[in-house]
């Protein structure tokens, strides 16, 4: 099932998209207050939505066709930063040491954490600001992005899937020069604007535990990263675990799975982000997020 | 003027403390809604309270005695991660890279920004939780915390000081053995409980621009961290000023500004927390923040 915030009549909406994509339904129908997707997932959302689809039927006066929305970021105000793994697939690791050894080498032994501010995630469709002012190296991570759907503590690997929600794509969009220049990453991956995040949040149950699915970007239609989920380094039960033993992650929090290999900072010369280029990042079974570049 | 949250009659109320200390006055006796504290400064940090310690002799109706109440941290949950600034005193820095020269050596030409989660922030007189299963070299940094005020994007450092609603103390608590495993700092951070805060924001018109403030933190009695907030390599209006350029400060934004030298890593050999300590940071100005180890 897809879960999408949209903006309708001025409002902003959460609710599900018909299996056929062409309708939009608001959480109202099926009961729930209308609310954000974020206070939604966080009060019931493991189990709340698993007999939707056999109501879709009686729910045609609820319906929205698409033409009537505007889709936004599912979450469009994450309630945390987001969580990410960085240098997480080995040919990534490579290609980041290779441009910036002090910055970015690393035994790979131990997982690399970080966080990423988001005051408002980029819809599908919508701009990324470039903010060059102050940025000379714009760069794309296409993510498999993990929505967390209920409080989990010290959780086990073999339960960690138990406690996932779903899934959507997000670009961890970088400056390069910020990033590698205050030693610690979280600057240049924080700017406004800088986390596209979208179209929708496919559920769990509509994959395969883990899920080994193709990631791919393309700029202006070429196509530079091209991998998959399989190769992760660290896999979604072990961040989940992993961290999970120190820090409750909240029903709602967002964990980036890190980006393949690819990004512009890997190629000789870099190929960074210009104004007018359109960035799309793909996974198998979620669909596209595209955006342009500001 | 002094600002807190409190427990009272199993409610969580925001409010201010009277001049002499003894009493709670609830921001709804100022004809504010029941509302976080986080909540007011997002509305009207910066100008809502400037006439109200006039109005305290007619309010004797809403008083509330301090035994009746308990105090939490001022920012229970805070909205978005805590914004840290790294090494931030030259000798804190020395003593950082003495202890581990490749997780904390830097050049101190730019400013080293990290996050931290908090859950939870952790009330005056309530325990750390050091999480020893994981942890093998929990640590204390008393630090300075300013309170962002009103929305901040592209504040020039003359400008900075309009944004900062007030000052608070944080223990930017830290599980050495993490932050330096991960590589990034976050992990080793955030781990639940890892920040107590408070007791109480002081606002800003109580201190001069910048605030000049012994600092110091205590464990068990025994004087560890001994400077003041004016050797800042990084100074508060400079780090609001940077940060704005790319990232919008929301009001309600945490901003620690590092803490100097002194932590446990620091003495040879290490003198990290244990269980039963009693951790108190000091900033004068402000009171005392004190915290047992769990």
């Amino acid at each position: 099932m897809k879960f999408v915030t949209c903006s309708y009549k001025g409002k902003e909406l959460a609710g599900i998209l018909s299996n056929n994509g062409k309708d939009f339904y608001p959480l109202s129908a099926f009961g729930c207050a209308e609310e954000s997707l974020n206070a939604f997932i966080r009060r019931d959302g493991m189990h709340r939505f698993s007999d939707w689809e056999e109501q879709l039927a009686s729910k045609t006066a609820d319906v929205v066709p698409l033409n009537q929305i505007k889709l936004l970021a599912p979450i469009p105000e994450p309630a945390q930063d987001i969580l990410c793994l960085g240098v997480n697939f080995m040919a990534h690791a490579e290609e980041s040491a290779r441009f910036k050894k002090e910055a970015f080498a690393n035994d790979r032994k131990d997982t690399v954490y970080f966080s990423k501010r988001v005051n408002r995630a980029v819809a599908d469709g919508d701009s990324i600001d470039g903010h060059f002012d102050i940025v000379d190296s714009l760069d794309y991570e296409a993510e498999l992005a993990v929505i967390i759907g209920k409080n989990a503590f010290q959780v086990s690997e073999a339960d960690a899937f138990s406690y996932v929600f779903g899934y959507t794509i997000l670009n961890d969009v970088s400056a390069r020069n910020l990033q590698t220049r205050h030693k610690q990453w979280y600057f240049g991956k924080s700017l406004d604007g800088f986390c596209p995040m979208g179209p929708w949040i496919v559920t769990a149950d509509a994959f395969e535990k883990p899920p080994r699915l193709a990631i791919r970007s393309r700029i202006n239609g070429e196509l530079r990263q091209d991998s998959t989920t399989a190769l992760f380094i660290t896999g979604i039960a072990r961040a989940i675990s992993e961290l999970s033993q120190g820090i409750t992650l909240k029903a709602g929090t967002i964990l980036a799975m890190g980006t393949p290999a690819g990004v512009g900072m890997g190629f000789t010369p870099p190929k960074f982000l210009k104004s007018g280029d359109i960035v799309e990042c793909e996974i198998e079974g979620i669909g596209k997020l595209t955006n342009p570049v500001k």
